[in-house]
């Protein structure tokens, strides 16, 4: 399977399956008799039986979960909308490869693979003010970088990214699919001062009356970026496979949302890992029905909120999975 | 060390000593030069460095974290203030055993030790509408039999209870130790319908009417249980030991709110690992001044949140102590 344009890819995305029904329904049967009291477990129950759908199984686990890190540079940097220059997309790509950095720690924490596809660093996107970020060739080949880097045996994927400058890209995404204003999508993000945040809005409301009007998809292209581009490929990807997804944060849910508004229930194996510092990425998680598993005050990226609920994921399908019943265990209903 | 009476417990629990500043500090540094923007791990950076300053140690790590299951039984259940029947606490005690409970999946997932102590479940504490719950021995006794289960080489402890009829117990001394109302501390628990509801509530007030001018370890004593009475013990021992404790839910905060109010200071080692679905779980929470890592609707007690919690805390640490600094990865700092 694979795709050359646009539209291929929204074909393939419109096929993929639905989550096995007969799957779900026997998880929540099992759910029923496991040893605790009805929905004592709250969210995990629902994670487990959501899960199970997806997986296939009534009694799902999680034994080879991928972390998928794409990293990307933006021309818009050039605009002054970073706290950091362009050079550190690089260097923490090198860092990621050293195993230096958080996404590192918490991949060998939650017992995950971990990958890292750095995309065309010294070819940055066009500034979106001026140009569309990427061409539909372009948007293409990263769209299919991340859709190659989905192991077909992961049981679950995270996708993360690196990319100075990919908060604005996600500001833009945001409102030219969702409405708004600026403001409403513009925060601070690694940490950019009054200054900074003013030019962002400024750059990102360009952006949005520029290529606001495209569908979905074209809006990727000409808002996005590389590793945007990448991690709606590798999630559409998991679509087909039927794999769960877990989101990491505001730029993950930034091009996770394109998906959604270009096919209809594109996301259904999706469920929100976090919710970030960057008050934006609640307010889209609420515009895509997504609530956050965890909601600590992160604003990393690298998949890091991700991966930080993946043990939780894992702790569900425990519980789920390895429990016993009332009747195994001989203990009454009340 | 060891006690015989209330006073010499308290003693030992106000010797404790205070957690090592220079470790503190240095974790603070520390967290400063990781290759990551400043703050941009929200919650982890402080739970980091917290543990360091009582872990004693810059660079802190979990490999021994130890879940210490306690059950007890109630006199209080003749009344009907709960959906199950008494004897499902020596079922679920057999239960854990056997490795079928949810705490024993939760124990695994988070790589912990797990063992249970069952005390004198042929014998319930009393009715505490009719007399104290337990006598200044018994509940010295049940504190020993916490006290002693700490392992001196844990590296972060986790406490949980098993007790049919052990939220109204809770209640009973958070309206004790705090005031307000029945209502503000009484909830559904496991599951009680509207009529155990109201007889919960009434018992509670007869409870906090006929105890609720004791000392906080009198109250402990008059409408606890064995299962909380050890829980403070195994809290209070951690401190003494300087070893981080996870707090579980509604049962295990209540425990835990005695010590605070005996000593300033008591349960400065410990975090609240989540937030129940019993709503009086939050109210007691801030009434301690903590704020949970989680809130997933979990009211199973067991220890399950804190358990669940303890991944988090398990990356937080991975992340501060294993991370790169931007001087090791070469990183730009903007």
């Amino acid at each position: 399977m694979t795709f050359a344009s646009l539209p291929d890819f929204k074909s393939l995305l419109g096929a993929a399956p639905q989550p096995d029904m007969d799957a779900r329904s026997a998880a929540a049967a099992r759910n029923g008799q496991l040893t605790k009291p009805q929905g004592s477990l709250g969210r995990l129950e629902d994670i487990a039986t959501w899960f199970a759908g997806w997986a296939g199984t009534e009694r799902p686990r999680i034994e080879r979960p991928q972390v998928i890190i794409f990293a990307g540079n933006h021309g818009v940097t050039a605009q002054g909308v970073s706290a950091f220059p362009p050079e550190v997309t690089v260097q923490m790509v090198a860092n990621f490869e050293h195993g230096g950095a958080a996404i590192n720690q918490l991949s060998k924490n939650a017992g995950a693979s971990m990958s890292v596809h750095a995309i065309d660093l010294d070819r940055p996107t066009a500034d979106f003010t001026q140009a569309p970020a990427m061409s539909e060739a372009e948007c293409v080949a990263a769209l299919r970088v991340g859709w190659n880097a989905v192991e077909a045996g992961a049981d679950v994927v995270v996708v993360g990214e690196m990319g100075i400058g990919n908060t604005t890209s996600a500001a833009a995404i945001a409102g030219a699919l969702f409405g708004g204003t600026p403001a409403d999508w513009v925060g601070r993000g690694t940490g950019v001062d009054d200054a900074g945040l003013a030019i962002k809005t400024r750059v990102v409301a360009e952006g949005v009356a520029r290529h606001g009007e495209l569908d979905p998809l074209g809006i990727l292209c000409a808002l996005g970026g590389r590793e945007l581009a990448a991690m709606a490929g590798a999630i559409a990807r998991a679509r087909t496979l039927r794999i769960p997804v877990i989101l990491d944060g505001f730029i993950c849910t930034a091009a996770a949302a394109t998906l959604a508004k270009a096919v209809d229930g594109a996301l259904d194996h999706c469920v929100a890992g976090h919710v970030s510092a960057e008050a934006a990425h609640g307010r889209l998680l609420g515009a895509l029905g997504k609530e956050p598993i965890l909601s600590l005050g992160l604003r990393l990226g690298e998949g890091s909120g991700a991966a930080l609920a993946l043990p939780i994921v894992k702790a569900a399908l425990a519980c789920h999975s390895d429990m016993a019943t009332f009747a195994q265990a001989g203990v009454s209903t009340g």
